[in-house]
């Protein structure tokens, strides 16, 4: 149970969309916290004390107490912060979240930015129909995910159009459009710059 | 909240330690359940209509709603049944039980699977560094995976012994000794047999 002496922390990076999705629950339950910059390149100190296994953001640190991977974040939140719940209160519907919160993760993060970061046409090939394969079934639960079309601006891929996923995009956009997400995820800007920055370097590292 | 009409089944492949972790709950609970064979090469119609989109076991059916991933799985079971809890109560505790829940899925299942199902040296070489690295984090922890000792043993390899990880074996081999987990588990050598004939099609095939 969530006390009156709560003493809160995130260490994340802007523009990580794992980060985004707690300060989101954060947001969404009214939890006050304290937010720390981490700079991946170099790694704080505190970043390889409380993550020592994967050296990874977000970590979320409740009364000194480090928690890490982004979903288990958002499960230990929803069971210490009762107000507005994240999860269902069906057993079965909440496995179903569950499932597909894993399947975004397992399937559509991972290759939608290998079809992104990516240098080599083949291997972009592959990762595009594997994104495509995996929006077509998330097209059919209706989530989304909001960092996609972002992503794919930057090298002029269209993995995730309104053309090609209607129902999945006017989700994303009701997503997008909800207050609490509005005022939590970073301008799409400098994260376009981020991105593109990424994507330049490993351009740039490969001449 | 589970009712007495209860109609509980499990699609499964005897030799999966996936299925296995749910088996191990489902005595745990007492909950009785219908087990139904999968033959993972040909995939029965019933496979396919509760898990379109992997295509794998474990499902698990309550009540004709299917739910699939082995944490998922678990997790909901946890949920329903209230009797002998698998998560502990306290929400960090729940939290690092599911961070080691899916360090283990992701670090050491899939690298000391690739360890083993490997014709390529340089690739078993990079996997058993990788999975050494894990275990020494698990190691840490104090939780193990019974089936490394089998896999290994059928290439001769020597991931996971008493000597390189004392604490971690001696847990493995408590869990071992645990009555439900002795009576569920599948006895040693059809195992063996089992991902011997895996290893050695992937042999015959390479020739």
């Amino acid at each position: 149970m969530a006390t009156n002496q709560e003493h809160v922390k995130l260490l994340g990076a802007t523009g990580s969309p794992f980060v985004c999705r707690v300060q989101i629950a954060l947001k969404l339950k009214g939890i006050e916290y304290e937010f720390l910059e981490e700079n991946l390149a170099t790694k704080s100190e505190l970043l390889l004390k409380y993550n020592p296994v994967h050296k990874k953001v977000p970590v979320f640190v409740h009364n000194d107490k480090p928690i890490s991977e982004s979903l288990v974040i958002l499960e230990y939140i929803d069971e210490v912060w009762k107000q507005n719940p994240i999860l269902p209160t069906d057993p079965h519907q909440r496995a179903l979240a569950r499932f597909w919160s894993k399947f975004i993760d397992d399937k559509i993060v991972s290759a939608s930015s290998k079809s992104v970061f990516t240098l080599d046409e083949k291997e972009r090939e592959k990762n595009v129909e594997e994104t495509t394969e995996a929006l077509q079934f998330l097209q059919n639960e209706l989530k989304g995910n909001i960092w996609i079309p972002l992503v794919q601006d930057i090298i002029g891929l269209q993995l995730f159009t309104a053309e090609k996923f209607p129902k999945l995009y006017n989700w994303s956009q009701e997503f997008l459009d909800h207050p609490v997400v509005k005022e939590t995820i970073p301008p799409r800007e400098p994260l376009f710059a981020f991105f593109k920055g990424r994507y330049e370097s490993l351009l740039a590292a490969s001449k």
